[in-house]
């Protein structure tokens, strides 16, 4: 059976050490973000995860859930009680507010607490994953009776939430859902229609769930201005806080999927359900847009975070399995066959993994960071720019980590040869649970298109020339330092692949957006490598400062440096070849009639 | 339910008009083979495996194969009538020999029916397929008595072949394996072992299994130079051709894989089984490459194979599912939104899709006509020419096809967004079965360094420099020719991408292995990018010369010239990249230590 170690040294070195996160201790609950707390609630987080979760990944997968003719859904073994665990220890407050019962932390804290959940069981981390988007929704536009009637069960982890966008018709175009809501006159309103695709739909694990519900309000603008939030429990909530009636919403099937079959992705089927609205009639969209930016970041997390869990798996086996002997000679003559980690094209593949997880951790904690400077940076001024950046790069950790992340899962199975194509091993798991992470939150299509329609020309562009001055001093400072100047020249290049690509677009795409949406998938991969190779950039750099400092953790630190120069060496190289695919534009793309698609007899 | 259809005007362009079978007419086996028959083999092959296998595929992946307590397999439901209705039409017998029962007709018609096979379903095509690779061994290194015994029965499908080579702790490195064979004084060897994902090892299809499998013989060297290889039929063959009694090898069990669900991939265990060897003794693995070598060449079409109906179905699901507006504009005012064609980000992903299994299809039938023209060709200089090209490009179709098989199969599944991670679109199964191609019949990091250790060295050079040449060639006659002079030019710099390639491991891979080992991957895909660049030249080549000569067909060839622009300028460019990453060498892929590779706490 796959196992999972929550790579804590890892997140150590990311968070106390390239992040510094002591050195913000002057924004509201930083202060009691030591470096001491942080590594204890790692250690835990770490402990439950791999011992709790981990173990029911692969039983998830097995059984998945199970739906009762009474509507009812069983999780797979072990979840519920799991999930009890969860909640009696505060995992799901670490990074509420104090009011709603949480305990005010950091989000980087919470991302890495996430990261191992993902890690450990995708399936399970989705229950309260998507409890978060509810909760950000609600806290966002709910009314202050909403907020005191769900916020605190919710956090808690008494109560989960799911989110209910898509129907069979649409999923992207969300102007054309069908769902309707009556109101009642009384400040209710009875919902009707047919929700799919909705994860953590129903299910055992909490006494309540709180569905929050895109419908359409009579008369409403038949386009995506006309769409509503509603907030519908599927238990009617007393005033005095007690659960009520069942209300009209139930689970008309569970669906067959690839992977994540520990979660309960159900139909939901609402049928005169008593809602209430959140937020302003019509404006169900910029509500919905509050609980995806949340769900963005954590899918991007998931991609690679299935790739993490991969890569330890195949890592063990590398080391374990015998095969031919070193290129270079017998590494171990003794032994009839050497380790197939000796091989490089295993080498590659682990590398390949390993600079990606630890690049993409390193950027998602500095994504989550940002997250906590836009709520909590002293001025004004410091929370838009940390907003505009959290926004800029939204999009790019969605959908270049879940891509890379799929991939990488897909390369870690292929260490393990024919034993990874069979089902016991737990690799295959992680590529068909890997794969929905394109797919959901908005196709990494989608996710492309925000970038380079809406994000890179933000504020004007103000926002993309601030990131490029961001790494272009990161860059001009390394060049300084014999042991980053190879490595910081390599991202120069692969910065400027990005600054020609933006200028094409600048030039190409206004006057035909087609060129625009052929090479936005491409620009993604672009600021994704160019990232990446960002953070490697700033972990080299500490690395070496420990280095010359003579630290004790020596073996550490010269991997960093390692893997920062294979990340330079072999991973930036893409950004040309993705350039100049970019730089075609759509003309031969867009030429072929409808007709000429079809295969011909 | 997905559905396929035979691309039988792609086929007849390939066959026809790019390879010009016809004019081989001198060759044996040819003289037959017009184009008339060609089409009507062509259109009967469509049907049979549109209309008899395709429907198998969904339900094959549901119910697999079932193992009852005597160990005897029940394969899903209408396989065995199916492979009736195969055997029945003589579908096996095509290019086989006419003194084995077979239609003497050349690979390239073969190959072509063979891929339709994968296409419609790859479980089912695994039965025949596996058994033409112990057809070829037997051919190749069987006693006359023992092709009079099992190869007429074999062509005509009345009984099917494996190839049993893995053992539980042993799959690349062969030299490792345990399986014995004990003389018995007559002639015949008793054979005991275990032998592991034996693809087609037990089922219901055909009337007796004729397995052929490695074993060592006592006081056998303990390397590869020890293997000898067996034939072991599952029913003693009686003198007169009449099935005698059991033999010693029972299924002990089937693996859970990801996909290839139709496929019984067994546990063999051999206790005491009557065998006789087939070539010398300790030559086996010679006799292995004879199976492997029409096996790889098979797997490498699995790949574009289930690309290819993978992208029936996606145009499909693209033409008729309604999200959002071209950015151009609204296409279809008329209609609530637009067919999800209308998007770059979706044609991006199509037009990938076509011009690989378009490319990839003229590459695998043109390596065909290579396999015709090494065993027919009128002189022995021209038989050893095709030989050799055909031997250096046999890893390239396994690894690269394979590799890019499964990345646009998963493409093709993105397209459906949320509806292609269920199940019943089929389009998972698409992925799950694309993906064992990687893996098996020698995983594609075997095949990388089978091109760079082997192949590239093969005749000291002079293949892959013949193979320079008559690209150098078809680019310098392009250059002259205005429709085709960009896309010459461009497959220009990527083949010099490729020359630079072979420079530097000829340069860097003698002193130090591992440098050849770091970039065989990267070398495998530029040089698959290179050969399907070819091939596109090729193709757009005929469609020019059609299209100047005022053809009925003008729809096609401009989809062809548009493809090929296409090729040109958006998959080229990654042998760029692809090269400075070999150029990278293996320094930063080997410095770090074991150790490093762990997940610190």
């Amino acid at each position: 059976m796959p196992t999972y170690n929550a790579p804590n040294r890892d997140f150590r070195f990311v968070i106390n050490e390239m992040l510094e996160l002591e050195s913000y201790g002057n924004m509201p609950g930083f202060e009691n973000a030591t470096e001491d707390l942080i590594n204890s609630i790692l250690e835990e987080g770490g402990k439950f995860t791999s011992e709790v979760i981990a173990p029911l990944n692969q039983i998830g997968d097995l059984q998945g859930c199970t739906r009762h003719e009474d509507g009812s859904v069983t999780t797979p073994p072990g979840f519920k009680e799991a999930f009890d665990q969860y909640r009696e220890a505060g995992w799901g407050t670490l990074t509420q507010p104090e009011e709603l019962g949480g305990q005010g932390l950091p989000h980087v804290i919470g991302f890495a607490l996430k990261e191992m959940m993902s890690s450990a069981n995708q399936s399970f981390g989705m229950y309260p994953g998507l409890t978060n988007g509810a909760i950000e929704a609600i806290k966002a536009k709910g009314t202050p009776e909403q907020k005191e009637m769900y916020l605190p069960n919710m956090v808690s982890g008494q109560w989960t939430g799911t989110m209910n966008l898509t129907e069979p018709h649409c999923g992207t175009d969300l102007g054309m859902i069908r769902t309707k809501a009556e109101p009642q006159g009384d400040g209710s309103y009875r919902i009707t229609g047919t929700k799919i695709f909705i994860s953590a739909g129903e299910h055992d694990m909490a006494e309540n769930i709180i569905h929050l519900v895109l419908a359409k309000t009579p008369g409403a603008p038949d386009s995506s201005k006309g769409i509503s939030l509603f907030v519908v429990p599927k238990f009617l909530v007393n005033d005095d806080g007690s659960l009520g009636e069942r209300n009209g919403v139930s689970c008309g099937s569970i669906e067959h999927k690839m992977g994540i079959h520990g979660n309960a992705t159900c139909v939901l089927n609402y049928d005169d359900a008593i809602g209430w609205m959140v937020g302003e009639e019509n404006k169900g969209l910029a509500a919905m847009f509050i609980m995806m930016n949340e769900a963005r970041l954590g899918t991007g997390m998931q991609g690679y975070a299935q790739a993490e869990v991969a890569y330890q798996n195949a890592v063990a086996y590398a080391l374990d399995r015998r095969q031919g002997r070193a290129l270079t000679g017998p590494a171990e003559p003794d032994e009839r066959a050497d380790p197939i980690i000796v091989h490089p094209d295993v080498r590659r593949m682990l590398m390949d993994a390993k600079v990606f997880t630890e690049g993409s951790r390193a950027f998602c904690l500095w994504t989550a960071l940002l997250a906590d400077l836009s709520e909590k940076a002293p001025t004004e001024e410091e929370r838009e720019k940390a907003h505009d950046m959290l926004s800029l790069v939204t999009p790019v950790i969605k959908g270049y980590s879940t891509d890379k992340g799929y991939e990488t899962a897909t390369n870690m199975q292929q260490v393990f040869g024919g034993h990874g194509y069979i089902e016991e091993w737990g690799m295959s798991q992680f590529v068909r649970d890997a794969r929905i992470a394109q797919i959901y939150e908005g196709a990494n299509g989608i996710q492309a298109m925000d970038l380079c329609g809406r994000k890179l020309g933000q504020k004007g562009g103000a926002t993309i020339q601030a990131f490029f001055a961001m790494i272009d001093e990161e860059i001009a400072a390394a060049k300084e330092n014999e042991a980053l100047a190879d490595i910081a020249t390599r991202l120069e290049k692969a910065l400027g692949e990005q600054k020609a690509a933006t200028m094409w677009f600048m030039q190409n795409g206004m006057a035909n957006p087609n060129n625009l949406g052929a090479g936005a998938h491409h620009y993604m991969h672009i600021m994704g490598i160019v990232i990446l190779g960002f953070m490697w950039l700033k972990m080299a750099k500490v690395a070496a400062a420990k280095l010359a400092a003579g630290s004790d953790d020596k073996a550490f630190y010269e991997a960093k440096l390692v893997s920062a120069r294979y990340y330079a060496e072999r991973l930036l190289p893409d950004a040309g070849a993705l350039r100049r695919k970019l730089e075609a534009g759509s003309e031969a793309m867009m030429a072929l009639s409808e007709d000429a698609f079809a295969t011909a007899a």
